[in-house]
């Protein structure tokens, strides 16, 4: 696996539109941010990635949970037809649970997460998220040295992988917090404009370390079939350019 | 109760309009955030959820407060019709008040509630306000944990549960205080809006887990029947777009 | 007075216009908080409803402050033709008074203050200002609490009460201090617009819990005989919407 | 002079076009703020407040300083006209200076200034600043006790008092640091408005307890013999509206 | 040198178009505050005072500084045609150096560097910055009294001082630290202004105590001779009013 | 190398367009900050430098970097045509990494990175990030302290360094942490503009001491052979002037 993982070849993102725009998916091993409010996707999204790794590409996948519940995220998965829990019985799928009082056993539990990596192939990980793993610390700078090793981890382990993080609306910026974004090798964001009294979600890819991406707003739909993005169609027009 | 509350139906919320927009429910045992401003009618809300469920759908209910006093939310609710004290005294509606000096012990007292719910089979809880819970801690790490502890215990009650949480508006966006939004499984605000000299309420579900929901502002009045919304009326068109 | 004190009936404010817009006057035994910038005539304003009450409608009051000197206020309330020291001798007007190093042992001296409203039926109370009794505390949960308890006397004792707080305009917004708004029964603002080179008062009825009242800024004036509103006049119109 | 500072009458404020617009003067014994930006003309305004006094009413006045230096400052207002020198002589002016490591001393030392001003019948005070008082204590109930200590103190010396503050502009708005403006009996700020290239100043009275003052934006100018108001001319005209 | 520097004359900046705009020159044993942001020449205005103090007005300087290093200075101004090496070793111009850690020692040093200004006769001193000086004290209080008792310190030698200082452009304005310019004699700003792609730089006259200076945007360059002003160019003009 | 170090020579940045807008390249021996968001390009413009100075100039560079990992930094790089590893072997590109843990030892390792540099005739260095060397430090006096001794070492080793900086957008302005830029002899900002649903980057020089250097937006583009510049092509139209 060490060979695969080091090869400069792509993940497949499962999300229909995206590949396209990052020169055919992930970097392998790299470790990439998606970051949005509240209600924007952000679940949905990182469930696709590791759905579609599973059951199309081969990949196994682990999520890494210390807020969702396994039970109410795979019953809302299935209403996009992703059968989470037989893929989960195949090993296909894997999760890892932290209650509230468990996140920091996290941090220092690598090896039984690297053992879980290679005993079974993972390929894809999703950590939900980077925003709670650097609440555990209280200064700026602890939290970032807390994100820039598990990060690190990460890499390590071979994988590859998207962290949720929270990001707050300011200004018509979408603000990532804690800085994150400059340590990862990706920024997706996912924005949520008004236009009059509607909200249209829209994905941009913010950073992308090694990859020629699209610096552009993409109109994102969450679907019966999960997201799917629609690159050729306008975002601001109609918002007067405004979030 | 447990087999029914895993079923995948729906909790009528009892505000005219609301089901239509989020696919006839709120999912059983979620967590749902109703987010607004003093004056907005979060507690008018949370009631009329109650009552209907009390007097409509033979689903008890229980309002847990820190801030209001049972005498004159009784009072205030009788103008609705609502009778509340005698669908307390018929064992449809339970209220617990807890004063000041004694919300920790709301954390600490959870065997007694969840006694209390599953006793009188309650299906229905209004958690008034999750703002003075998360008050109770000193830093944003403590907080999230508390406002992850309670919401982990709402839904291991198997009742479907609304938390008003206070709301700062600013820059035309609500925030929810102490990022709430992101453990709950939706989040409903509801704005105040200005229009030249006057003000208009308006609903939005900006989050809501496992639904295809609605992305729209949608005009809510408070009646003498309690909050009525009027999904086909545009709201900021006449406010310059602006709140 | 218990009796009296839990009916229903209204508190007349005295304000020429406000009645009208809160379905008669204020919900006996509320607490309502009144908040604006200074100079935006708050005091004068709880003075006419102290001064209407003991003068009108033989309900006797009580001013609790702890930053305004009784001579001065007695002095400028003259002006309205208000003579307040002679309702004081007719024990129709109270006055208490804490310096500055006494703030504190107002909280403890509930008893004192409660003999005194019992003995001599006050009806009406104002705090000025609720900002000091938070002041004394020193994060936002004390802060709370402190003025929870608060609330929680001055409803006990029986009497209808207006408190004073100070407010911060920001972006259109005004903001009252500490969020005691959501903790009293209704919040009344007072904007102090500028229209050009001049500005103008305006009053707004936030929230007014157990009441249909108005969502309109409404003109208001302070005039030789106290203050006055003008509900069928434009407000915004001639600021360009600023305030 | 108890008695005569308890009458109701006006003291000149000595700025040509000022006391007509708060009926005639400052009231007696009031203490008012005078608040801006750096360079807004706040210190000529209060030495052309004392000098009138001393030269034109016979009224004696105290300079407190924390801030200026007595040489640069008479070298200064001689520009004027003013001879404060002379004035000093004959005990019309008195400058009590405090260097940095003695402001905290000025708050002990109630008792000596106040034989100085009963010993010399000083009608008139400035202190320069209340900015430098409020920040010798650390948080905003201190320092606010403070403030409140120090208006009660000049209040009962009997004499009319103006204090300097430094104001922040933001938004639109001139912020008087600290909420001294709720404390003091009224509120003058002086603003720095920005008209394409160039400035003016303007002059408002914002707050000003028992007197019905006009709320205006009136144009304000530093002469060669000091500051002149012109009330009929616009200000705003040609700045687009903004600061 | 007492006796003259305590003469009203004034001392000449240098600066091609200053002078004229403040009375003739910066009044003497004045303390002038010069703010910017990065970039925008403040070492440049420094030095083209203390130079043409030295090369032409016979008046030695003094540059105090804790950030620049001597050599790339005086290789730097040489490109303006300015010899300071050459002017050092003539006793014309005198360089104090403070490294990082020994920034606190210049606040006890007083004796040392008052006697080498009275025995090298020095007209002119330049600190850079006075915002190394207030960041070694922890709050807002002893940070004002570190900059009040160094004003005090550069009075008391009676030598005329340009103190630099950081600013921030905030909102269109732009805000010095720490509220220096209260605290000194005048405060001369220098913009950043962006009128499209471009910049333009351009000085402000904001305060100057004791001189009636224009209240206007100046057109600044940076030329090969030094720092010109342009008083009779617009500078807003192109830019929408903006900054 | 001493002597070479002090001439007043020039050094070629290796970005096609950036010399020529600062007079032939960055002086030599100086410390320039480049500062942008995530994903502004200041990696591979920094590597181009480096690549730039290794390849075609003669000059070994050196990378000290605290967040980058050297193998997928040179992956990257390897997509522009430079062979990062091949220069290692040659010596002509160094790498010290250093580990979130051991960030603190850099600063005390001065001896060892000089050794290095001196040994090795290392003519050009990059520290990524300034960022991470400041959070290090607590409060604000510290951090300056540690960037300011750290830019006296890179100015003592004689080689021209670029340090990498993260940055805030705000109102329209790029902000940069911790106030390095006043203590560099340079400040370069990539924006990263917003166009309706695109984005385009722009480069400009805000401070470059000793340097008549432009003030204007730049057009940059990251292309298959790295960074360009497009110093003749408007940047802000289209943008509506805004960021």
């Amino acid at each position: 696996m060490v060979e695969k993982a080091m090869a400069p070849d792509k993940v497949k993102t499962g999300i229909p539109g995206l590949d396209d725009m990052i020169e055919g998916g992930l970097e392998r091993k790299s470790v990439i941010v998606l970051a949005g409010e509240a209600g924007s996707g952000k679940t949905t999204f990182a469930m696709q990635y590791l759905y579609s790794g599973a059951a199309l590409y081969k990949e196994p996948g682990l999520y890494i949970t210390f807020e969702e519940q396994k039970g109410s995220l795979y019953r809302h998965m299935a209403r996009m037809g992703w059968d989470l829990e037989k893929l989960e019985k195949e090993k296909k799928i894997f999760v890892l649970e932290y209650p509230p009082h468990e996140v920091d056993s996290f941090i220092n539990q690598g090896n039984v997460i690297e053992d879980l990596i290679r005993e079974n192939g993972i390929q894809r990980i999703v950590v939900d998220s980077a925003t709670s793993l650097a609440l555990l610390r209280e200064d700026e700078y602890k939290r970032r040295q807390a994100l820039l090793k598990t990060i690190d981890s990460l890499r390590k382990w071979g994988a590859t992988t998207i962290m949720l993080s929270e990001a707050v609306m300011k200004g018509g910026r979408l603000n990532v917090r804690f800085g994150i974004e400059y340590l990862a090798d990706g920024l997706i964001l996912i924005y949520n404009i008004r236009k009059g009294d509607s909200r249209e979600l829209a994905l941009e890819i913010f950073k992308m370390r090694g990859t020629a991406h699209e610096r552009k707003l993409c109109l994102m739909k969450i679907t019966g079939k999960g997201i799917v993005l629609y690159p050729n169609q306008q975002v601001l027009a109609g918002s007067g350019g405004k979030f």
